[in-house]
């Protein structure tokens, strides 16, 4: 793929994240990688979606030295090359600040599943990446975040949640490109919002039953995937 | 009816649904049954609504053999023909994971009736199917999809709810054909609203009396019915 | 005003329930009074505002009769001429099952003057009708719901609070005509709502003092007010 | 700058708060100061934004006399050069009764910082003014509005928030010129929203660790920011 097709994939990509009404201003950011080339194109950093052009995407090797582009990329650039790294098999990264997603992670609390909206997309919870440590702030703080993200996903294959809230601070979704890493921004903000409004209308309710969580998981995921059409 | 008619009104419904913002991607579908023919056409499976055309419409059988169309049916086909083998005069019907309904099908809540919006259109409650048995879930589960909800309407009118939630899932709803069981799925998403605001701001609140909603259930749907113009 | 004129009035004054927001399918309605002639016209019953034209608004007398029009009037058309025989000053009323002003009348409470968005146009709290009795409800029941509303004001100028919610079921607002009450049904569904995030997020917070209602209501409504431009 | 252009972008700020949602009817003014004019140009009272032109923005002194234009300020005008007056490096200031941020306002709460949203923004606590006194209240009502609000930031920098929300009505927010302040107003309701949010959901949260606080606000605010393009 040449960097005039990567760009246009990250800049479509962030501009349906405004699309579907989960930016105000400059929030969020959208990149995907290309694996054969190990760069990654990302959107620049504080440049309004009103103003943005595909050519003002920023391509970043592995280690976010800029490689192409006039802009700085996004300061949260080094969180998704590290995911990029530790994760060999996702595509492509959202981040954003979308309201129900970033209450959850502002509440500190995991996004239990509550019902077969959220069993669709995610085999069981959706994680929180605690609260950093002092020193995890005080060091590469974005480099970090990836850190962070990864180490609460020890033992959990990332594909199983294409989504993770990190505490005090916004949720992040993956997929094998871009525009798929949105599409999970998109769910995400559907099922934090469909969570919120089960926990507050019934503070007592339990996790859905695990046998209805793998009945819904595994018709759209599993080996044996009947939903949709045969591709 | 033809099937080019059959698949044109199942069509304008299916996108009734994504215009009155109740969808989001593939979510949901709609259909319509023609007795006469015994064939229902119904939105074809993880087709977004986008790219959706009214010849894409599938027609099945009721024993959902596909009659007629190229793709396959929606994966929740099988809920649908049950309720209508069940349910003789009903010739629509739809399922959403609309935000509000699906919230209080999480909470495993039946929808109390608390005000004369609801009893314009429902008789009583809006029942909430109880969480399907593991039996359920591991036999023909979408089948058995349609099986919980007429159990838990066992001695009911299905036309006193034309409404249902199932626990942990989602909202289906019905009426005499594709459209107005659609007309349904709005006004149960706006009822869901109303009856989550009104819970939680005042949790001790009790059902509306008796009186008040046979009064407005009755003035609307009774056989001395005065709401609309004479037909 | 010829009654093509007032038909006028009405047919914008209900457009404009629905270009707002506060109408689903045909809820709702509006009418305007004109007292020379002693006549009302209002809404038809159960027509839907994407069809709804100049001429189908019905004019009806003041024991309501319909004067002029081909339809059925609003079944909601005794509540308005009950209003308008007992309250000489106000020209428009407008009926809606506006979201969050429902929910406070589902909750069957008043609304506290929580802030001075609410003072800015209420003297106080915006009063709740109680659930009416079953001899009411089985009596007229529609003449009944007016004089619910009226009972409720007992003492108060119903300009002190242009809107009232009706426990068990929804508001109503008025003004001078048809627009003024619809404009009170806006401001209505929106001070509803601050009213229920406040109330939410703080249980105890108790009713804005005194002095600050009469502050704000008296520079917009009183003798001296000093708010907009000269008249 | 002309009084033409000050006007412009008085004008062209107000109509922004519109465009984004912020206000119902008249709510809402926004005003930019010319210091080295000692002016001020603000929304007229009481005007809807749909009929508001250029031209209609009113200029006054810093004693609030009328310069330039044929109407009469905002009643809130007193407010806004009390704080022009005390803060010399604020140009511009926008007043709402935007929704989540008035529930704040109405429940008496300063809004905690809970997540790098706010901390992006804003240092800390979003204060909340106090309800007034009486003899504020009858004494020089909005002048005195600006001196509550001056008050609450009695040793704090009011650039490390420019926002504020005034117990019992609504919030305020300041910038470099009008349209930062609207982009301030903007941010805060979705702050708003998100604290709501969140304090609805885990009532016992605690507000953000300050080393997260401090990485946030100083990564784009600090002299040693690198959030955006080097400008």
């Amino acid at each position: 793929m040449s960097f005039i097709e990567l760009k246009r994939e990250v800049y479509e990509a962030n501009m349906e994240l405004q699309h579907r009404n989960l930016v105000t201003y400059t929030f969020g950011n959208v990149s995907q990688i290309d694996r054969d080339r190990a760069v990654v194109a990302i959107k620049p950093s504080g440049v309004p979606y009103e103003a943005l052009k595909a050519e003002d995407i920023v391509i970043v090797d592995l280690e976010n030295k800029v490689v192409d582009g006039k802009f700085n990329p996004s300061s949260d650039t080094k969180t998704h090359t590290y995911l990029y790294r530790q994760w060999s098999d996702i595509g492509g990264i959202t981040h954003t600040h979308s309201t129900y997603a970033t209450a959850w992670a502002q509440a500190q609390l995991a996004i239990p599943c509550l019902g077969t909206t959220q069993a669709d997309y995610v085999f069981g919870e959706i994680p929180c990446a605690p609260v950093m440590t002092d020193a995890r702030i005080n060091g590469d703080y974005e480099e970090e975040t990836g850190a962070q993200i990864v180490d609460c996903f020890a033992g959990r294959d990332p594909n199983e949640s294409p989504m993770v809230i990190v505490a005090g601070h916004a949720p992040f979704t993956w997929g094998k490109d871009a525009a798929k890493s949105v599409y999970h921004a998109v769910l995400l903000e559907e099922i934090a919002k469909m969570a919120y409004l089960t926990k507050t209308l019934n503070p007592a309710i339990s996790p859905l039953k695990q046998g209805l969580v793998d009945k819904h998981y595994l018709r759209k995921n599993g080996k044996n995937a009947y939903y949709g059409q045969a591709s």
